[in-house]
């Protein structure tokens, strides 16, 4: 990943902003029939017949959101992509096309930006969505991406952040504070690039992290497995900035309060010993940690048989009444009230 | 506009990202009965029941596509949304919602952003569209704007950029080459104040084209004015990188050829005047200026009747067989192949 290469470099100027689109956007290929017109006009034609519609919209900026010392541009295209999917997800519809525009300094050839695309296009495959659409433009310094994420699904079937009741149980997908970990593990191996630029960094013992801060996979999964289940949330959110500030969204839009234990909250083992490699409190990382791109989300008590057990859904807590207020229950049972620690970008810049 | 003042600042770190997402669109409301979820939750939900759904995205950097020294905020919000319905407007389609991001560095106070967003909510407003998702972060360096705007249309209303015949008559809206002598009067009012600080420009003079710079409005009304008139395009584009371009993408996509007459290309008493002020070539503005957000289309033959002396409309040439190329055929009856000397950003950074 630190490797120096000299690979081939191909100006953007020799292209022109619409060579560039038509060189970047020609493999791809319309997969969701929903589909009519996809790049190429002025505007993109979709049409979803009696589903609703969903959309969101995401920027990355280099520099806050991701550091290209260390992040392969395949990887953040496939990133981008994730990070807007993940919000579809979680509205429980089926994503099904995305824009994407990028503005991008001259400093970076055809081939860095040939390579973010293709990071895209595997995302569009494995996700099956279509990119229908997009800008490219200059930049006077560094990239920033925009990436706006359609999808559909039927009324009845769509989950806000509203909707959770007093009662309901909390649950997450997957583990908690990897993403986080995964970027301590870089942001060391830069430092030490720094100060020697020989060094081979080892990143395979921290494979599992460096994956989930890399190359997330939004969960797609969990929205099929839960129409499997035949569970339908009340309320759901995607964790992208931390699980306490997304309790905190849950339980504002819900008019509700939350009791969440620390002993519940799902961990790999991986993150557990990173935290104590690098003196960290694992339950700290998991709650502020983010970008796990996680889905949580809250049903009814009933409903509980039906996730009962599976390896994929930790009941972490349940919600209370709005007066009750957020906490968090610590391992030695005091009550810690839950604050938005979530990351915050303009803390950074 | 090149005054100094002296307004209130706060730092956005004080309000954080959701706060500011929330403290930006307050004040927005939903107007389009297909908005069923706006800004909010992980996604709007739009419904469009039997209707094509139409998509289009722009990024707008600036130092590339805008200059604050000249541009007022304000201006630069509601030209964000102009230049993504012009897309919308050019599938002769209606302009529903919008979402937008901005990322921006932390030397823009608050007060500059809802400066911005009273621009965009003004659009919205003027427009009918609803602003129904986006994204704030930081940039390490200046300010870069995301609009993705979303329209209807019934499906044999839609006009895309192929479709143009042989023999179509090509028509622009407005006049054109106004925006472009607008940047040249800013300029150099912008170089101006660098000598002499004290300087008051006085761009009373320059009205119409300054506007047509600062404040463009994207056609809603020429798609309204077909409608009544009962023209169905064979095929249309928006002006924003110049006739000459947006000529090119309509023979290249509908695969016919062009003759454009020189001495028909629409433009105002104002852009002739400042032409000969700057010593630039009328026509040459016209073709290769950009920026005008007017409407070029096509129509068969038999239509002209019903466009015939609308003084909104301007038959400027006619489509020919794509063997026969594209020409500006000039005052004095010579063809000169049109090529595309439209706007490339990538010249520029």
């Amino acid at each position: 990943m630190l490797e120096n290469k000299e690979p081939k470099k191909t100006s953007l100027e020799a292209l022109g902003e619409f060579g560039l689109i038509d060189h970047l956007t020609q493999s791809f290929q319309l997969r969701q029939p929903s589909s009519l017109q996809g790049v190429g006009d002025d505007a993109a034609v979709l049409d979803f017949g009696g589903k609703k519609t969903v959309v969101s919209t995401d920027m990355l900026v280099e520099g806050v959101h991701f550091d290209l010392a260390y992040v392969p541009l395949k990887h953040l295209g496939y990133k981008s992509v994730m990070v807007n999917l993940s919000d579809i997800y979680a509205m429980n519809a089926v994503a099904t096309q995305i824009t994407i525009s990028i503005a991008i300094s001259n400093r970076f050839p055809l081939e860095a930006i040939e390579e973010f695309y293709e990071g895209v296009a595997l995302a569009c495959k494995l996700y099956n969505v279509d990119l229908v659409g997009g800008d490219t433009t200059s930049s006077t310094r560094g990239m920033i991406i925009s990436v706006t994420a359609l999808g559909a699904a039927d009324e009845d079937a769509l989950v806000y952040r509203h909707g959770a009741k007093p009662n309901d149980l909390l649950v997450v997908s997957g583990d908690l504070g990897g993403a986080y970990m995964g970027l301590q593990v870089l942001e060391r191996e830069k430092e030490v690039f720094k100060v020697n630029p020989n060094s081979q960094p080892d990143l395979e013992p921290y494979a599992y992290i460096v994956e989930r801060q890399l190359k997330p996979e939004a969960r797609k999964d969990i929205v099929a497995l839960l129409k499997n289940l035949e569970v339908q949330p009340t309320a759901m959110i995607d964790i992208s900035d931390g699980l306490s500030s997304e309790i905190l969204h849950l339980c504002k839009n819900s008019k509700v309060g939350c009791n969440v234990y620390e002993d519940k909250i799902p961990l790999d083992p991986m993150v557990i010993s990173s935290c104590e490699e690098f003196q960290l409190d694992s339950t700290l990382v998991a709650m502020s940690g983010g970008e796990d791109y996680e889905l949580l989300f809250t049903i009814d008590q009933r409903e509980f048989p039906k996730i009962k057990g599976n390896p994929n859904l930790t009941v972490v807590g349940h919600m209370t009444e709005a007066s009750e207020g957020a906490f968090l229950i610590s391992r030695n049972n005091s009550k810690i009230p839950i604050t938005a620690q979530g990351w915050n970008s303009f803390d950074q810049a």
